[in-house]
């Protein structure tokens, strides 16, 4: 493999383990590089799409794909209950979950060479015998060395000893498909390394571990993700994608240029700071191309013009169709419209003014029938449909 | 339930746990007293009949004796390989040990209530989504809790992860035979209550707890136990029990009459003071008779007499008929006759000064065939052979 190559793979990187023999081993000819994924949830976010377009590097580079849904985990779930984020899920919802972010993965990564299994296969078959057997091979002053459960354990707060259980299972799924790396996200440093040490306690060659940097959210303070709801999903259509993109603090594009786009910083590292609105602007088109394509990004931009800078409505607004209804309950034709999921959600923005009508603010939740024929009605920045 | 039945229940424990709810079930009707046996030694010490004889006492009040054998850990062994004292065993090892310890359990035991259950039927059976859920019931710093898992962890010295296990798998056992009560010595009350939390945390009642103090070994000192070579077995013929229990230090007389005998304090409290010598003999009688009988403690008194008062050598000792070898080998025609395990002990024993020819020590390892002939070989106080 070309030097060039290996300064690619390791670019964007927050950490190699160990770097020296990463170097040698990826040099001596194709390695299995390990994603695992948790099916308990629809959407990808483009913090995903990060450690994605790494993977896709290696593929590209011909190294193995090895995706891991970790569908036995999803099954089990918490079973103490006292977890809000994890819940126990049914194996079709968990198929279901594992076939949409599958597929959203497919997105970013080749189709070859790929290797996509789930570790229920291993996982289900383990026997009292072998769980023996894998907890025999640490200790527990190297679990309270992950630095939540150490901060935890010192301030007293509760760590179920099934919490233990996770990372070893985690490890385990490297021991049986014998991953010569496995990537993450930097919080994942530490159980992607407690694969390595479960491999040579198995006798193997320990993994190697990359991690790359976490993307900070749209709130432009915490990691991206689905449960703050700060993120951007790389299946959102162009126009949302590309909205949430220019909504990001200015101070974030440094870090979106480099781990969402393949532009030298040459091309964007002064702009950020001399005109940050083109910058951005440029941000998004990048992002939105990638996941789309040049001409929906354009398409994007210009309705994202027209709307933000110009003040006006976009063409092909949907339209629907009012009932006989009057005076209308907006509430219920916003989330039947799909402008909002909920009855309560439409509430709380008419309370909070994001709700026009042929753009004045509306905050009445029943309004005259007469006054919405004909009418564009706007939630929020975006949504827009035409009442008819 | 009497009163008077209840205090003896309570009498000579260590610890019960809790003593109200003890006195309140124990009222109510029949319980099942758990006793969780280990096969993986083939002797049962005086120090086992200490919590036997608490067990056949519930039994005679028509409580329920629930024997667990511990054969699934007992295969599993230590994976580690860092314990010298927990091994792997084969199925029919452990097979064999749990019959002979069965077998010898049964000679203070009654044949019923008595119920004898083989913990590898649920515990082989688990799967890992059992065990999540097991290791969800309890929190890191409750394992700690332990105190040498505590005191381990504070020095720095490890723990393994699957130590963890195994007391919840005890405790699993508890669970599953829905014991009332768990018997056992004062160092397992940890472990014990182990049992009580989880049972509760599977929305059961839990059970409670009854320890009985750890017999102190011939040796005065340390617990007695097979590994440590200062133990009285159960299956101790008359004569070596009898001597056995006359070289305990004077001290231990008291928790020996307690524990092991049904003697009142009244009968020996001031005789092991007064007349120590006449208080070891009459506790040496009680305990012979109890696992042998009386004829056979009289028996052993009188051998014990002969050998040691009147330093003559015992009647009935076993000929053995000499080979041709000339000079006579002496370590191996010991080893060979059993009188030692080896020709190394042996040899040790031959080095102590601690064999003798017809009253009159010997070092030569080589003796002459004609100064063995007719004559009496004795090892150590006790073993005897008559020299054809």
């Amino acid at each position: 493999m070309r030097n060039q190559d290996i300064e690619k793979l390791l670019s964007g990187a927050d950490t190699v383990v160990p770097e020296t023999e990463f170097r040698e081993r990826i040099a001596s000819g194709p390695l299995r590089v390990k994603l695992g994924l948790d099916p308990t949830a629809p959407a990808v976010t483009l913090g995903w799409a990060v450690v994605l377009r790494k993977l896709r590097q290696f593929q590209e580079l011909g190294h193995t794909a090895v995706l891991i849904v970790g569908d036995f985990t999803a099954q089990v779930g918490d079973p103490s209950g006292k977890s809000d984020t994890r819940v126990r899920l049914s194996a079709s919802e968990v198929r279901g979950y594992a076939e949409s972010v599958l597929e959203q993965f497919s997105r970013v990564l080749l189709p070859e060479p790929l290797e996509i299994r789930y570790n229920s296969e291993w996982l289900g078959a383990l026997a009292m015998a072998d769980v023996l057997e894998l907890t025999s091979k640490v200790t527990v002053a190297q679990m309270l060395e992950r630095e939540d459960f150490r901060t935890r354990f010192d301030a007293n707060r509760p760590i179920s000893a099934m919490e233990f259980m996770y990372p070893l299972l985690q490890g385990y799924d490297s021991v049986v498909v014998e991953a010569d790396v496995e990537l993450g996200g930097s919080d994942q440093l530490w159980n992607n390394m407690m694969g390595r040490v479960l491999m040579e306690r198995y006798g193997k060659q320990g993994q190697m571990v990359l991690t790359m940097p976490l993307l900070v959210g749209t709130d432009g303070a915490q990691k991206m993700s689905q449960s703050l709801g700060n993120y951007i999903g790389i299946t959102d259509d162009p126009a949302d994608m590309f909205g949430k993109i220019m909504s990001i603090p200015d101070h974030l594009m440094p870090s979106y240029f480099e781990l969402l786009t393949d532009l030298p910083p040459a091309e964007w590292s002064d702009r950020v700071v001399s005109d940050p609105a083109q910058a951005k602007r440029r941000l998004a088109r990048e992002i939105v191309g990638f996941f789309h394509d040049a001409s929906a990004a354009g398409e994007a931009e210009t309705a994202f013009d027209r709307v933000f800078r110009e003040g006006r409505i976009p063409d092909d607004v949907p339209e629907i169709e009012l009932t006989a209804e009057d005076p209308v309950y907006l509430p219920a034709l916003m989330s039947e419209a799909g402008l909002t999921d909920s009855n309560s959600e439409a509430r709380r923005l008419l309370a909070q003014g994001a709700v026009k009508v042929d753009g004045n603010r509306v905050a009445d939740e029943s309004i005259p029938r007469s006054e919405l024929v004909g009418r564009t009605l706007q939630v929020g920045k975006r949504r827009f449909v035409a009442l008819r």
